[in-house]
Protein backbone atom coordinates (compact mmCIF):
# COMPACT_ATOMS: atom_id res chain seq x y z
CA UNK A 1 0.00 0.00 0.00
CA UNK A 2 1.58 3.24 -1.10
CA UNK A 3 -1.30 5.67 -0.61
CA UNK A 4 -3.47 5.96 2.74
CA UNK A 5 -5.41 7.89 5.25
CA UNK A 6 -4.80 8.42 8.41
CA UNK A 7 -6.80 10.23 10.92
CA UNK A 8 -5.82 8.40 14.56
CA UNK A 9 -3.39 9.76 16.49
CA UNK A 10 -2.35 6.57 17.77
CA UNK A 11 -2.03 5.19 14.64
CA UNK A 12 1.71 3.55 14.39
CA UNK A 13 2.79 5.43 11.75
CA UNK A 14 2.11 8.76 13.35
CA UNK A 15 3.80 7.38 16.46
CA UNK A 16 7.11 6.13 14.31
CA UNK A 17 6.76 9.96 12.94
CA UNK A 18 6.53 11.83 16.04
CA UNK A 19 9.35 9.75 17.95
CA UNK A 20 11.40 11.30 15.64
CA UNK A 21 11.92 14.49 18.26
CA UNK A 22 13.84 11.80 20.13
CA UNK A 23 17.42 11.50 19.16
CA UNK A 24 17.79 7.95 20.19
CA UNK A 25 15.22 7.15 17.62
CA UNK A 26 16.48 9.03 15.01
CA UNK A 27 19.77 7.20 15.47
CA UNK A 28 17.85 3.78 15.72
CA UNK A 29 15.79 4.72 12.43
CA UNK A 30 18.52 6.57 10.55
CA UNK A 31 15.96 8.69 9.51
CA UNK A 32 14.39 12.56 10.13
CA UNK A 33 11.80 14.63 9.65
CA UNK A 34 11.65 17.65 7.39
CA UNK A 35 8.49 19.78 7.48
CA UNK A 36 7.60 22.10 4.84
CA UNK A 37 7.26 22.12 0.47
CA UNK A 38 10.84 24.62 0.44
CA UNK A 39 12.54 21.77 2.39
CA UNK A 40 11.30 18.47 0.15
CA UNK A 41 11.81 20.80 -2.79
CA UNK A 42 15.16 21.14 -2.10
CA UNK A 43 15.45 17.72 -0.81
CA UNK A 44 14.36 16.25 -4.61
CA UNK A 45 16.78 18.84 -6.39
CA UNK A 46 19.53 16.87 -4.47
CA UNK A 47 17.69 14.05 -5.69
CA UNK A 48 16.49 13.03 -2.63
CA UNK A 49 13.62 11.25 -2.12
CA UNK A 50 11.46 10.85 0.70
CA UNK A 51 10.68 7.63 2.58
CA UNK A 52 7.36 8.73 3.43
CA UNK A 53 5.85 11.80 2.30
CA UNK A 54 2.87 12.75 4.94
CA UNK A 55 0.33 15.73 3.15
CA UNK A 56 -2.39 17.40 5.41
CA UNK A 57 -5.77 17.30 3.98
CA UNK A 58 -6.06 20.71 3.62
CA UNK A 59 -2.44 20.99 1.98
CA UNK A 60 -3.68 23.30 -1.54
CA UNK A 61 -2.69 21.87 -4.68
CA UNK A 62 0.78 22.62 -5.84
CA UNK A 63 3.27 21.20 -8.85
CA UNK A 64 5.82 20.55 -6.08
CA UNK A 65 4.06 18.70 -3.98
CA UNK A 66 3.00 16.38 -7.39
CA UNK A 67 6.60 16.17 -8.09
CA UNK A 68 7.11 15.13 -4.27
CA UNK A 69 4.54 12.45 -4.64
CA UNK A 70 5.52 11.30 -7.78
CA UNK A 71 9.46 11.19 -6.62
CA UNK A 72 8.52 9.41 -3.54
CA UNK A 73 6.56 6.50 -5.21
CA UNK A 74 9.66 6.17 -8.06
CA UNK A 75 11.98 5.36 -5.03
CA UNK A 76 9.62 3.08 -3.35
CA UNK A 77 8.53 5.28 -0.60
CA UNK A 78 4.75 5.92 0.93
CA UNK A 79 2.45 8.43 0.73
CA UNK A 80 0.21 9.26 3.70
CA UNK A 81 -3.06 11.76 3.98
CA UNK A 82 -3.27 13.26 8.05
CA UNK A 83 -5.60 15.39 9.61
CA UNK A 84 -4.49 18.91 10.92
CA UNK A 85 -4.34 17.86 14.40
CA UNK A 86 -2.07 14.81 13.61
CA UNK A 87 -0.06 17.51 11.75
CA UNK A 88 -0.18 19.73 14.88
CA UNK A 89 0.98 16.64 17.03
CA UNK A 90 4.05 15.96 14.78
CA UNK A 91 5.07 19.47 14.27
CA UNK A 92 4.72 20.17 18.06
CA UNK A 93 3.45 23.44 16.78
CA UNK A 94 0.09 25.54 16.30
CA UNK A 95 0.75 25.85 12.81
CA UNK A 96 2.07 23.31 11.22
CA UNK A 97 3.65 22.78 7.81
CA UNK A 98 0.74 21.05 5.18
CA UNK A 99 3.97 18.62 3.80
CA UNK A 100 6.63 16.35 5.81
CA UNK A 101 8.94 14.29 4.32
CA UNK A 102 10.86 11.30 6.51
CA UNK A 103 14.13 10.99 4.96
CA UNK A 104 17.16 9.31 5.48
CA UNK A 105 19.91 10.39 7.51
CA UNK A 106 22.63 11.17 5.00
CA UNK A 107 26.41 11.71 6.59
CA UNK A 108 29.43 12.09 4.24
CA UNK A 109 33.01 10.26 5.54
CA UNK A 110 36.18 12.41 5.97
CA UNK A 111 37.67 10.55 3.03
CA UNK A 112 35.32 11.21 0.34
CA UNK A 113 35.35 14.73 1.24
CA UNK A 114 37.37 16.78 -2.16
CA UNK A 115 38.85 19.84 -0.51
CA UNK A 116 39.29 21.14 -3.45
CA UNK A 117 36.18 21.41 -4.50
CA UNK A 118 35.30 24.35 -2.61
CA UNK A 119 37.39 27.24 -1.05
CA UNK A 120 36.17 27.24 2.29
CA UNK A 121 34.70 23.97 4.78
CA UNK A 122 33.82 24.93 8.36
CA UNK A 123 34.61 22.23 11.22
CA UNK A 124 32.88 22.56 14.82
CA UNK A 125 34.43 20.87 17.72
CA UNK A 126 31.11 20.15 20.09
CA UNK A 127 28.55 22.41 19.03
CA UNK A 128 25.92 22.70 22.04
CA UNK A 129 22.68 24.34 20.03
CA UNK A 130 20.95 22.79 17.44
CA UNK A 131 19.47 26.32 16.44
CA UNK A 132 23.32 27.18 15.85
CA UNK A 133 24.23 24.33 13.69
CA UNK A 134 21.33 24.47 11.92
CA UNK A 135 21.46 27.93 11.34
CA UNK A 136 25.80 27.24 10.47
CA UNK A 137 24.74 24.48 8.30
CA UNK A 138 22.30 27.73 6.36
CA UNK A 139 25.20 29.87 6.64
CA UNK A 140 27.56 27.07 5.16
CA UNK A 141 25.43 26.63 2.01
CA UNK A 142 25.22 30.54 1.38
CA UNK A 143 28.77 31.39 1.34
CA UNK A 144 29.37 28.40 -0.62
CA UNK A 145 31.33 26.45 1.76
CA UNK A 146 32.17 22.43 0.33
CA UNK A 147 30.56 20.84 3.96
CA UNK A 148 30.44 20.88 7.99
CA UNK A 149 32.50 18.52 9.90
CA UNK A 150 31.38 17.92 13.46
CA UNK A 151 34.02 16.56 15.68
CA UNK A 152 33.75 14.73 18.81
CA UNK A 153 30.26 15.19 20.89
CA UNK A 154 28.15 17.44 18.89
CA UNK A 155 24.08 18.05 18.91
CA UNK A 156 22.59 16.17 16.10
CA UNK A 157 22.49 18.06 12.59
CA UNK A 158 19.18 15.61 12.14
CA UNK A 159 17.22 17.05 15.37
CA UNK A 160 13.71 18.62 14.23
CA UNK A 161 14.82 21.84 15.74
CA UNK A 162 18.43 22.08 13.44
CA UNK A 163 16.80 20.70 10.27
CA UNK A 164 14.23 24.15 10.78
CA UNK A 165 16.87 26.49 11.01
CA UNK A 166 18.80 24.87 7.95
CA UNK A 167 15.80 26.55 5.87
CA UNK A 168 16.38 23.20 3.53
CA UNK A 169 20.64 23.27 3.56
CA UNK A 170 20.54 20.41 5.36
CA UNK A 171 20.19 18.53 2.06
CA UNK A 172 22.74 20.70 0.28
CA UNK A 173 26.11 20.16 2.45
CA UNK A 174 27.87 17.76 3.14
CA UNK A 175 28.03 16.65 6.41
CA UNK A 176 30.44 14.66 8.37
CA UNK A 177 30.86 13.72 12.19
CA UNK A 178 33.92 12.16 13.26
CA UNK A 179 36.38 11.81 16.57
CA UNK A 180 38.87 14.12 17.20
CA UNK A 181 41.48 11.86 16.52
CA UNK A 182 40.08 11.06 13.34
CA UNK A 183 39.95 14.71 12.18
CA UNK A 184 43.61 15.31 13.07
CA UNK A 185 44.85 12.02 11.54
CA UNK A 186 42.73 13.57 8.20
CA UNK A 187 43.67 17.27 8.83
CA UNK A 188 47.44 16.62 8.16
CA UNK A 189 46.63 15.79 4.37
CA UNK A 190 45.01 19.33 4.25
CA UNK A 191 46.53 21.21 1.32
CA UNK A 192 45.25 24.90 2.45
CA UNK A 193 45.18 26.83 5.74
CA UNK A 194 43.49 25.67 8.85
CA UNK A 195 42.32 28.33 10.50
CA UNK A 196 41.35 28.11 14.24
CA UNK A 197 39.21 30.92 15.91
CA UNK A 198 39.90 31.51 19.20
CA UNK A 199 39.11 34.62 21.72
CA UNK A 200 42.51 34.58 22.99
CA UNK A 201 44.22 34.73 20.15
CA UNK A 202 46.51 37.47 19.01
CA UNK A 203 46.11 37.77 15.41
CA UNK A 204 43.01 39.71 13.83
CA UNK A 205 40.77 37.70 11.29
CA UNK A 206 41.46 40.21 8.78
CA UNK A 207 45.43 40.23 8.99
CA UNK A 208 45.94 36.65 8.72
CA UNK A 209 46.62 35.23 5.29
CA UNK A 210 44.59 32.23 4.11
CA UNK A 211 45.70 29.55 1.75
CA UNK A 212 42.82 27.95 -0.05
CA UNK A 213 40.87 25.86 0.56
CA UNK A 214 40.51 27.26 4.00
CA UNK A 215 39.34 25.45 6.71
CA UNK A 216 37.73 27.25 9.58
CA UNK A 217 37.79 25.68 12.80
CA UNK A 218 35.54 26.43 15.49
CA UNK A 219 35.03 26.05 19.00
CA UNK A 220 32.18 25.20 21.19
CA UNK A 221 29.54 27.80 22.71
CA UNK A 222 30.73 27.96 26.17
CA UNK A 223 34.05 26.80 26.14
CA UNK A 224 35.50 28.27 22.78
CA UNK A 225 38.48 25.71 20.97
CA UNK A 226 40.27 23.40 22.80
CA UNK A 227 43.80 23.06 23.13
CA UNK A 228 44.06 20.25 21.47
CA UNK A 229 42.37 21.31 18.08
CA UNK A 230 43.91 24.89 18.56
CA UNK A 231 47.53 23.25 18.19
CA UNK A 232 46.27 21.45 14.91
CA UNK A 233 45.54 24.76 13.70
CA UNK A 234 48.23 26.37 10.44
CA UNK A 235 47.23 30.27 12.62
CA UNK A 236 44.74 30.97 14.87
CA UNK A 237 42.65 34.24 14.50
CA UNK A 238 40.22 36.37 16.80
CA UNK A 239 37.17 38.25 15.21
CA UNK A 240 37.73 41.72 17.31
CA UNK A 241 35.23 42.61 20.22
CA UNK A 242 35.24 46.54 19.75
CA UNK A 243 32.26 47.05 22.08
CA UNK A 244 31.52 45.56 25.53
CA UNK A 245 30.44 41.96 24.33
CA UNK A 246 33.33 39.83 25.38
CA UNK A 247 32.17 37.27 22.64
CA UNK A 248 30.15 36.32 19.81
CA UNK A 249 27.01 34.06 19.15
CA UNK A 250 28.58 30.80 17.50
CA UNK A 251 26.54 31.04 14.33
CA UNK A 252 27.45 34.55 13.75
CA UNK A 253 30.71 34.27 14.19
CA UNK A 254 30.98 31.18 12.16
CA UNK A 255 29.14 33.52 9.30
CA UNK A 256 31.58 36.29 9.56
CA UNK A 257 34.76 33.76 9.51
CA UNK A 258 33.07 31.67 5.90
CA UNK A 259 32.60 35.21 4.58
CA UNK A 260 35.60 36.88 5.09
CA UNK A 261 37.24 33.56 3.53
CA UNK A 262 34.87 32.97 0.55
CA UNK A 263 34.46 36.68 -0.62
CA UNK A 264 38.50 36.78 -0.29
CA UNK A 265 38.65 33.41 -2.48
CA UNK B 1 10.98 46.31 53.81
CA UNK B 2 14.35 46.36 51.53
CA UNK B 3 14.98 42.79 52.64
CA UNK B 4 12.61 39.84 53.00
CA UNK B 5 12.55 36.11 52.22
CA UNK B 6 9.63 34.96 50.14
CA UNK B 7 8.66 31.34 49.72
CA UNK B 8 5.17 31.37 48.08
CA UNK B 9 4.41 30.88 44.39
CA UNK B 10 1.87 32.86 44.87
CA UNK B 11 3.20 35.83 46.04
CA UNK B 12 2.28 39.64 44.82
CA UNK B 13 6.02 40.17 43.77
CA UNK B 14 6.54 36.40 42.02
CA UNK B 15 3.70 36.94 40.06
CA UNK B 16 4.28 40.50 39.20
CA UNK B 17 8.15 39.10 38.10
CA UNK B 18 6.79 36.44 36.26
CA UNK B 19 4.39 38.54 34.49
CA UNK B 20 7.21 40.42 32.48
CA UNK B 21 6.91 37.27 30.52
CA UNK B 22 3.94 39.20 29.04
CA UNK B 23 4.41 42.06 26.38
CA UNK B 24 1.60 43.75 27.90
CA UNK B 25 3.26 43.64 31.58
CA UNK B 26 6.51 44.97 30.16
CA UNK B 27 4.57 47.92 28.61
CA UNK B 28 2.72 49.13 31.44
CA UNK B 29 5.52 48.60 34.05
CA UNK B 30 8.25 49.97 31.62
CA UNK B 31 10.26 47.28 33.42
CA UNK B 32 12.17 43.31 32.17
CA UNK B 33 13.66 40.96 33.79
CA UNK B 34 17.11 40.37 33.28
CA UNK B 35 18.82 36.63 34.28
CA UNK B 36 22.33 35.87 35.84
CA UNK B 37 24.90 37.72 37.85
CA UNK B 38 26.72 38.31 33.80
CA UNK B 39 23.98 40.90 33.27
CA UNK B 40 23.78 42.25 36.23
CA UNK B 41 27.10 42.63 36.39
CA UNK B 42 27.04 44.36 33.02
CA UNK B 43 24.27 46.48 34.20
CA UNK B 44 25.86 47.81 37.01
CA UNK B 45 28.95 48.69 35.00
CA UNK B 46 26.62 50.65 33.07
CA UNK B 47 25.28 52.53 36.46
CA UNK B 48 22.13 50.46 35.55
CA UNK B 49 21.25 49.18 39.09
CA UNK B 50 17.91 46.89 39.82
CA UNK B 51 14.66 47.89 41.27
CA UNK B 52 13.97 44.52 42.58
CA UNK B 53 17.43 41.88 42.81
CA UNK B 54 16.05 38.27 43.48
CA UNK B 55 18.31 35.93 44.96
CA UNK B 56 18.16 32.07 45.08
CA UNK B 57 18.76 30.84 48.97
CA UNK B 58 21.38 28.40 47.02
CA UNK B 59 22.75 31.56 45.14
CA UNK B 60 26.81 31.44 46.19
CA UNK B 61 28.73 34.50 47.54
CA UNK B 62 29.91 36.18 45.25
CA UNK B 63 32.12 39.66 45.27
CA UNK B 64 29.48 40.88 42.45
CA UNK B 65 26.71 39.67 44.23
CA UNK B 66 27.70 41.54 47.06
CA UNK B 67 28.15 44.90 45.11
CA UNK B 68 24.77 44.44 43.11
CA UNK B 69 23.12 44.31 46.92
CA UNK B 70 24.40 47.15 48.01
CA UNK B 71 23.63 48.82 44.04
CA UNK B 72 20.50 47.60 44.68
CA UNK B 73 19.65 49.41 48.18
CA UNK B 74 21.49 52.32 47.28
CA UNK B 75 19.27 52.86 44.33
CA UNK B 76 16.13 52.55 46.47
CA UNK B 77 15.20 48.89 45.20
CA UNK B 78 14.60 45.78 47.12
CA UNK B 79 16.48 43.06 47.65
CA UNK B 80 13.89 39.34 47.93
CA UNK B 81 15.20 36.15 48.62
CA UNK B 82 13.65 32.85 47.29
CA UNK B 83 13.33 29.24 46.97
CA UNK B 84 14.80 27.24 44.15
CA UNK B 85 10.82 26.65 42.63
CA UNK B 86 10.38 30.19 42.47
CA UNK B 87 13.18 31.21 40.66
CA UNK B 88 11.99 27.92 38.32
CA UNK B 89 8.77 29.38 37.93
CA UNK B 90 9.84 33.01 36.59
CA UNK B 91 12.70 31.81 34.23
CA UNK B 92 10.72 28.77 33.46
CA UNK B 93 13.32 26.82 32.96
CA UNK B 94 14.75 23.50 34.59
CA UNK B 95 17.62 25.42 35.43
CA UNK B 96 17.62 28.82 36.84
CA UNK B 97 20.15 31.29 37.32
CA UNK B 98 20.12 31.79 40.79
CA UNK B 99 20.40 35.81 40.60
CA UNK B 100 17.64 37.60 38.79
CA UNK B 101 17.14 41.62 38.05
CA UNK B 102 14.29 43.69 37.24
CA UNK B 103 15.12 46.66 35.77
CA UNK B 104 13.93 49.80 34.22
CA UNK B 105 13.51 49.13 30.11
CA UNK B 106 15.59 52.26 28.68
CA UNK B 107 15.13 53.81 24.89
CA UNK B 108 17.41 55.84 23.46
CA UNK B 109 15.59 58.86 21.41
CA UNK B 110 16.11 59.43 17.74
CA UNK B 111 17.61 62.79 18.68
CA UNK B 112 19.49 61.76 21.27
CA UNK B 113 21.99 59.80 18.90
CA UNK B 114 25.11 61.30 18.12
CA UNK B 115 25.88 59.54 15.03
CA UNK B 116 29.69 60.40 15.13
CA UNK B 117 30.34 58.43 18.09
CA UNK B 118 30.65 55.30 16.03
CA UNK B 119 31.08 54.15 12.91
CA UNK B 120 28.10 51.68 12.56
CA UNK B 121 24.42 51.82 13.56
CA UNK B 122 21.98 49.84 12.77
CA UNK B 123 18.41 49.83 11.84
CA UNK B 124 15.67 47.08 11.32
CA UNK B 125 12.31 47.24 10.17
CA UNK B 126 9.67 45.35 11.75
CA UNK B 127 12.24 42.50 12.94
CA UNK B 128 10.25 39.62 14.17
CA UNK B 129 12.05 36.70 15.98
CA UNK B 130 12.84 38.03 20.13
CA UNK B 131 16.28 35.74 19.55
CA UNK B 132 17.22 37.21 16.33
CA UNK B 133 17.00 40.89 17.76
CA UNK B 134 18.68 39.65 21.07
CA UNK B 135 21.63 38.34 18.60
CA UNK B 136 21.62 41.38 16.78
CA UNK B 137 22.09 43.81 19.84
CA UNK B 138 24.61 41.34 21.24
CA UNK B 139 26.79 41.22 17.94
CA UNK B 140 26.13 45.62 17.45
CA UNK B 141 27.68 45.52 20.74
CA UNK B 142 30.47 42.90 19.67
CA UNK B 143 31.38 45.00 16.68
CA UNK B 144 31.20 48.31 18.47
CA UNK B 145 28.35 49.43 16.67
CA UNK B 146 26.55 52.72 18.54
CA UNK B 147 22.86 51.63 18.24
CA UNK B 148 20.27 49.58 17.45
CA UNK B 149 17.30 50.96 15.91
CA UNK B 150 13.96 49.44 15.83
CA UNK B 151 11.76 50.68 13.17
CA UNK B 152 7.98 49.80 12.87
CA UNK B 153 6.11 47.20 14.39
CA UNK B 154 9.45 45.21 15.37
CA UNK B 155 9.53 42.36 18.51
CA UNK B 156 9.97 43.65 21.83
CA UNK B 157 13.55 44.10 22.70
CA UNK B 158 13.21 43.75 26.73
CA UNK B 159 11.21 40.42 26.45
CA UNK B 160 12.41 37.73 28.25
CA UNK B 161 14.35 35.47 24.90
CA UNK B 162 15.46 38.83 23.30
CA UNK B 163 17.49 40.24 26.51
CA UNK B 164 18.48 36.76 27.30
CA UNK B 165 19.72 36.18 23.43
CA UNK B 166 21.88 39.72 23.72
CA UNK B 167 24.28 38.29 26.78
CA UNK B 168 24.13 41.16 28.50
CA UNK B 169 24.54 44.11 25.47
CA UNK B 170 20.91 45.12 26.13
CA UNK B 171 22.57 47.15 28.94
CA UNK B 172 25.62 48.02 26.87
CA UNK B 173 23.87 49.64 23.78
CA UNK B 174 21.41 52.05 22.96
CA UNK B 175 18.01 50.77 21.68
CA UNK B 176 15.67 53.08 19.82
CA UNK B 177 12.06 52.49 18.63
CA UNK B 178 10.30 54.73 16.03
CA UNK B 179 7.98 55.05 13.20
CA UNK B 180 8.55 54.76 9.62
CA UNK B 181 7.78 58.24 9.12
CA UNK B 182 9.70 59.26 11.75
CA UNK B 183 13.01 57.24 10.68
CA UNK B 184 12.63 59.05 7.28
CA UNK B 185 12.57 62.69 8.05
CA UNK B 186 15.89 61.57 11.13
CA UNK B 187 17.30 59.90 8.53
CA UNK B 188 17.60 63.24 6.05
CA UNK B 189 20.67 64.91 8.28
CA UNK B 190 22.45 61.34 8.72
CA UNK B 191 25.75 62.59 7.88
CA UNK B 192 27.26 59.33 6.66
CA UNK B 193 26.17 56.48 4.29
CA UNK B 194 22.90 54.88 4.71
CA UNK B 195 22.89 51.43 3.53
CA UNK B 196 20.47 48.78 3.05
CA UNK B 197 20.42 45.13 2.31
CA UNK B 198 18.42 43.79 -0.38
CA UNK B 199 18.23 40.24 -2.00
CA UNK B 200 17.74 42.08 -5.03
CA UNK B 201 20.33 44.49 -4.89
CA UNK B 202 22.99 44.66 -7.56
CA UNK B 203 25.96 45.86 -5.95
CA UNK B 204 27.89 43.34 -3.53
CA UNK B 205 28.17 44.40 0.04
CA UNK B 206 32.11 44.58 -0.62
CA UNK B 207 32.09 46.55 -3.91
CA UNK B 208 30.11 49.34 -2.35
CA UNK B 209 31.83 52.61 -0.46
CA UNK B 210 30.69 53.15 2.50
CA UNK B 211 30.35 56.74 3.85
CA UNK B 212 31.17 56.74 7.66
CA UNK B 213 29.57 56.95 9.81
CA UNK B 214 27.56 54.11 8.21
CA UNK B 215 23.94 53.17 9.11
CA UNK B 216 22.58 49.65 8.07
CA UNK B 217 19.25 49.08 7.02
CA UNK B 218 17.70 45.28 7.58
CA UNK B 219 14.59 44.17 6.66
CA UNK B 220 12.70 41.63 8.51
CA UNK B 221 13.08 37.66 8.69
CA UNK B 222 10.70 37.03 5.70
CA UNK B 223 9.83 40.33 3.42
CA UNK B 224 13.65 41.84 3.73
CA UNK B 225 13.28 45.52 3.33
CA UNK B 226 10.14 47.38 2.57
CA UNK B 227 10.54 49.34 -1.12
CA UNK B 228 9.84 52.92 0.84
CA UNK B 229 12.80 52.13 2.86
CA UNK B 230 15.11 50.89 0.76
CA UNK B 231 14.55 53.69 -1.24
CA UNK B 232 15.88 55.98 1.41
CA UNK B 233 19.11 54.24 1.45
CA UNK B 234 21.82 56.08 -0.64
CA UNK B 235 22.85 52.27 -1.47
CA UNK B 236 21.12 48.88 -1.68
CA UNK B 237 24.02 46.32 -1.23
CA UNK B 238 23.70 42.33 -1.24
CA UNK B 239 25.76 39.61 0.55
CA UNK B 240 26.02 37.14 -2.38
CA UNK B 241 24.29 33.73 -1.93
CA UNK B 242 26.99 31.28 -3.32
CA UNK B 243 24.89 28.22 -2.88
CA UNK B 244 21.91 27.02 -2.76
CA UNK B 245 20.29 28.63 0.20
CA UNK B 246 18.27 31.56 -0.81
CA UNK B 247 18.63 33.93 1.92
CA UNK B 248 20.82 34.11 5.15
CA UNK B 249 19.69 33.81 8.53
CA UNK B 250 18.94 38.07 9.64
CA UNK B 251 21.19 38.11 12.44
CA UNK B 252 23.51 36.32 10.51
CA UNK B 253 23.45 38.97 7.54
CA UNK B 254 23.50 41.88 10.03
CA UNK B 255 26.90 39.97 11.65
CA UNK B 256 28.59 39.87 8.21
CA UNK B 257 27.39 43.36 7.72
CA UNK B 258 28.39 45.01 10.60
CA UNK B 259 31.89 43.95 10.71
CA UNK B 260 32.35 44.77 7.11
CA UNK B 261 32.15 48.46 8.10
CA UNK B 262 33.60 48.59 11.45
CA UNK B 263 36.71 46.56 10.02
CA UNK B 264 36.94 49.09 7.78
CA UNK B 265 36.55 51.75 9.48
Amino acid sequence: MTERLVTSLTNDTVKGIRALHMRKEREVTGQFLAEGLKFIGEALDQGRAPRLLMVGMEARPHPLLDRAKAATLEAGGEIVTVTHPILEKISRRENPQTVLGVFDQAYTRLDQLDPASASCWIALEQVRDPGNLGTIIRTADAAGCGGVILIGDCVDPFSVEAVRATMGSVFAVAIVRCTVEAFLAWRTAWPGSVVGTRLDATVSYREAAYAGPTLILMGNEQAGLTDGLAAACDVNVKIPMRGRADSLNLAIATGIMAYAVTDAA
